[in-house]
């Protein structure tokens, strides 16, 4: 390890904060495994094969994080992370069945290897389970605010069966369904980490302001990709929303900036009718770099990302503050 | 109205156990309406088409009925019992698109209409919602209560993807699933009346016994219209499960009760390969009729309702007591 090293916090920030909570994170995923336990043998193999794909675990991490950041140290933190972690499964499981996925993490979408029906009803099973791990918090606040998520989440998932392949849906749509879809969820695992510790007001509404931002950050950041990054850990390949015709922020930016009625009926021919032919994801790609449009989706969620570290403000100084900062950068930044 | 109507309790027993709740069921469908409120409107479309259509609500008059039975009357039972009505209306929902089912209730199954992807979405939305409507209760034991109950019913449903069309499913296993998949929910109805009356443990457990045999009393019942009964107002179609190839217990009976190979080929191939011609219902209904397979269902419904019927004997007679038990007959023997 060499001087400069040292001399600066080394490794990503979220193998930083990893680090600070490694122990609870060891206890996470043995919950993971142990609360697959079933009577019936498809359901620990349908739902491993999911969680046992790794995933970065950023919610499971940010809930555990959080719960530090307040000085909130108990085991019922470990419960959350991993109820936490449950529902975010679980709706992969739903999305995939809903979107006929075929790669999920790298790996063959469970729906392709199980078929829709077991998808569905794992799903289903893990949805429960969460709720039994946050019963054994007895805390009915916590219970509040992932009940509510959960309702938020589903319908961000209904609305955006009316935005896609719909041109015609305005930015503020289109971030409403990012809200509810993916940053109820990074709002909640933030916001019950501080609600368990029995933070502030202030403090718990900062956590919560938090994982909203950060969210919308993250999910900006993976519709930017789509159209810049290269197939990679994530599992995700680059044109995946492309190629299902999904309206996402690079492609509003994109259609908003057509020079003429050709590029127009370009963009309504892949999305719209989602009638795709060899050179039209490269032309899609060249058309964004000529008008910017993955650049504008970055520097979008940079500015949510802003947002998200000044919500961290309430909190006194500490390296987990400011690991917890990095950590947007890092998820905006990130090229896979 | 003349003497002898006069002389006994008249109507049926769910009538006027509904007479004795009808305020309360009042405020229960007021609040199945209301919480269909969403910012997109196909969630009230697709849930309100199902809701709607009616059914018999046995499950969230089972929760009123059993908290009143406990001395309980306030508005929380209430909010619980739609809770359990939205925890079944969704987990129809996802059966509908598990089994692509043509019609539910009479009416085209919702998956039909809208497709399975609101289906499963709309689903999920219905399922946060009734925890949400827990919560409002404050009660974590009702949490718990119910999330067990969820995950129990989510793991029926992946037991019976095992089952289906696979006659060497043994008697034991078909209660498995039947107990699970059925009787979890009307259980944890019964039961969270008592919890939240805050009944004494004893009558707590009768409750959830009263439920658990009630509900598999009831499922068994069903088995057995399905090759006895009429399409009527539940929507069932007679045949129904014959069609789908289903294991249910009549199929079960009649497979053991076959008298040579011809007869176990035939049930092979309308069952586990699923493959049937004109005139296959009517041999499967006369199989049947030879060797009772039917009465035989009937007669192990009757046998759980005794026994529903007798864990009510841990509260003091009381005219609802004899509706609840008078139920039971109603439930067996009911002709669709």
């Amino acid at each position: 390890m060499d001087a400069m090293t040292l001399a600066r916090p080394h490794g990503k920030p979220l193998d930083r904060i990893m680090d600070v909570v490694r122990d609870d994170m060891a206890a996470v995923d043995a919950i993971l495994t142990e609360q697959l336990n079933s009577s019936t043998d498809l359901i620990p193999k349908v739902a491993a094969h999911l969680i046992a794909a790794g995933g970065k675990r950023v919610r499971p991490v940010l809930t555990l994080a959080s719960a530090r950041l307040c000085g909130y140290e108990g085991y019922d933190a470990v419960r959350l992370a991993a109820a936490v972690e449950f529902i975010h499964t679980a709706t992969l499981l739903h999305d995939d069945v809903v979107d006929g996925s075929a790669t999920r993490r790298g790996r063959p979408a469970a729906n392709r290897l199980w078929g829709n029906k077991p998808t569905i009803l794992v799903g289903d099973f893990l949805f429960s389970r969460a709720f039994q791990l946050m019963v054994e918090t007895g805390s009915v606040e916590v219970l509040r605010i992932l009940s509510a998520a959960s309702a938020i989440i589903a319908e961000g998932e209904v609305m955006q069966l009316a935005t896609a392949n719909n041109l015609a849906t305005t930015e503020g749509d289109h971030l409403a369904v990012i809200r509810a879809k993916t940053a109820a969820l990074f709002a909640a695992a933030t916001e019950v980490g501080g609600a368990l510790a029995g933070a502030s007001p202030a403090r718990i509404e900062g956590l919560r302001v938090y994982g909203d931002c950060l969210g919308i950050a993250f999910q900006l950041a993976d519709d930017a990709l789509d159209y810049a990054g290269e197939a990679g850990a994530t599992g995700k390949d680059a044109g995946d929303d492309f190629r299902e015709g999904k309206v996402t922020a690079p492609v509003l930016n994109a259609f908003a900036s057509a020079r003429d009625d050709a590029e127009r009926a370009f963009w309504r021919r892949v999305i719209e009718k989602n009638d795709q032919e060899d050179g039209d994801l490269e032309r899609a790609v060249d058309l964004m770099r000529r008008d910017g449009a993955v650049e504008r989706t970055r520097e979008q969620a940079r500015a949510y990302g802003a947002r998200a570290k000044a919500a961290l403000d309430v909190f006194d100084p500490s390296s987990l503050r400011d690991d917890l900062r990095d950590l947007v950068a890092y998820v905006v930044d990130r090229d896979r």
